[in-house]
């Protein structure tokens, strides 16, 4: 499906380092760019926007911060046919530790909250907007979310100069039905704002709700790497660009990268389709437990685990 | 969605042993047939029809036959609540060695074809019939087959007294508009039938799409546990239970029966989401040399498989 207001993000270091603590070398950072410059890629997320203050150096790595200086290490800092972009969680970003854009290798600030948070996200996007920023607000885990209590954020977010809202399936627990109805819900009450979309694959349906979110007229599209992500991952970012038919898009440099640095990171990470996964999915948890699990000697449990997500009792 | 008419049938070991040549243990079947049971699994398909003289039994495990001896051996012959079913592939087996129904466990054969075999397929339907069998015809591969020879193929279906006509994603190439598109051909073209669906999870919408198909009003539906099934695998059939509201369905033991018995298969074979699989689905291609690739010590050589596939020139 050729249309040209699709624009398709990258977040392979941004989620992907949900599951290493950002530990990427710079190598593997500089691998991506490429191959997404080179695919004709969009947009890179390239990790967090926090304060040093918030989180430590000695626990997480650079994309945790996404400082001038370790962006300019990995990537250089010579023309870019990529914008680069970072996401903010609400209250982890001093306002003063965000430099003016003119003076950072960032195109993009996304700001990420949930529900309650949406007031505190208009005011971080707008003073990301007014040191020349694009800005998204990404409104996380809407399926948790009742309708009075969404219809009153998207009002909020429509007051907002804010020109790109996202759609997120946080859990992985929407099905292309739902999908159908938030995509229509968010274009019918944020009329002349763009909607993105962020899916995750607990359900294997990240790809299929993306698709679903393009028919329905969303243009901001976020994917991954083979999928990385936190948890079951997010969509496929080499599937999506096999279905968008927009020529500028170019697929073999992912294959490339997968094949040299993505599979050998399957090796030690556990990210994609996992039963954990798939029950948290289907019961519109948070994946926190299902991590657990998966990070512990039990990971392998999995009725256990079923009977102590559904409070079913143990058979005596 | 709960929806009375909607029948599920498991291909764990059928389309399973495309990966391993139907050399499931005893156990492994009894364990599945159980956990498909209690689970309220309308059909079990727990192999293929085939006469020994078109197969050896030293390289093919026994559900390859599917004899009644091999049945009553890892089931026993006890009063059943779920129905079990058998493929017969054109060719591979004589009309004279399918006993009558009423001397076989098997209670459906499902006929797989080719839409150059329909007539055969039908005359061998036709054959099961008479002999007491439900029966399904499962016309394979149509997305490789032109508009043209599609709608014979229905025609010839629609003269035939088999009731029940899959549509089947062989080559895991269908989006869900193929799916649309399709599922109300076949409704329109073959009316009075019950139409099913098989999908396969080359681009990881297998499950999606049979989503699809019931939103279409397709009542048969093919899955099996953990997706496991020829390359990418299939419909996995712990997420379909899990959206199909029917109250006689039950996940838990399907949990259980992963969790014993098919994590430790998965130790050993190779089924699932893979880039050679990707490929050849994004290709509309056989998965047939990707699954050679995979066998093989190339199995990681995803940019060389990719230029092979769509004969892009070595840069020099």
């Amino acid at each position: 499906m050729f249309r040209p207001e699709i624009k398709v993000l990258d977040c392979t270091v941004r989620d992907g380092g949900l599951m290493n603590k950002w530990q990427f070398s710079n190598d593997f950072v500089k691998a991506v760019y490429d191959a997404n410059t080179e695919a004709g890629i969009d947009y890179m997320e390239i990790g967090y926007l926090s304060s040093e203050k918030s989180f430590s150096r000695e626990e997480f790595g650079p994309w945790k911060f996404c400082s001038e200086k370790d962006i300019q290490k990995a990537i250089g800092n010579g023309e870019r046919k990529i914008k680069l972009s970072a996401m903010a969680d609400i209250g982890r970003i001093a306002y003063d530790d965000i430099p003016v854009c003119s003076e950072s290798s960032l195109d993009m600030i996304r700001v990420a909250c949930y529900v309650h948070q949406v007031d505190k996200a208009v005011d971080l996007a707008h003073h990301c907007m007014d040191k020349g920023y694009e800005t998204t607000i990404n409104l996380m885990a809407v399926s948790t979310v009742g309708p009075r209590d969404l219809n009153e954020a998207l009002e909020d977010l429509n007051k907002s100069r804010v020109p790109v809202i996202y759609l997120v399936d946080s859990f992985g627990a929407f099905y292309s039905e739902d999908i159908d109805a938030l995509s229509q819900k968010y274009m019918e009450r944020l009329p002349g704002k763009t909607i993105g979309i962020h899916t995750h694959n607990n359900q294997q349906l990240a790809f299929a709700n993306t698709i679903s979110s393009i028919i329905n007229g969303i243009n901001y599209l976020d994917a991954s790497l083979y999928g990385i992500g936190r948890g079951a991952g997010n969509c496929p970012l080499e599937l999506l660009l096999s279905f968008l038919k927009n020529p500028k898009f170019n697929v073999e440099p992912l294959i490339a990268v997968v094949e040299k640095h993505i599979l050998p990171l399957r090796e030690k990470i556990d990210w994609g389709y996992f039963i954990p996964y798939m029950i948290s999915g289907v019961l519109n948890q948070h994946p926190r437990a299902a991590m657990a699990l998966m990070e512990s000697e039990k990971k392998n449990d999995l009725l256990e685990f079923y009977r102590q997500m559904t409070n079913t009792p143990e058979m005596i």
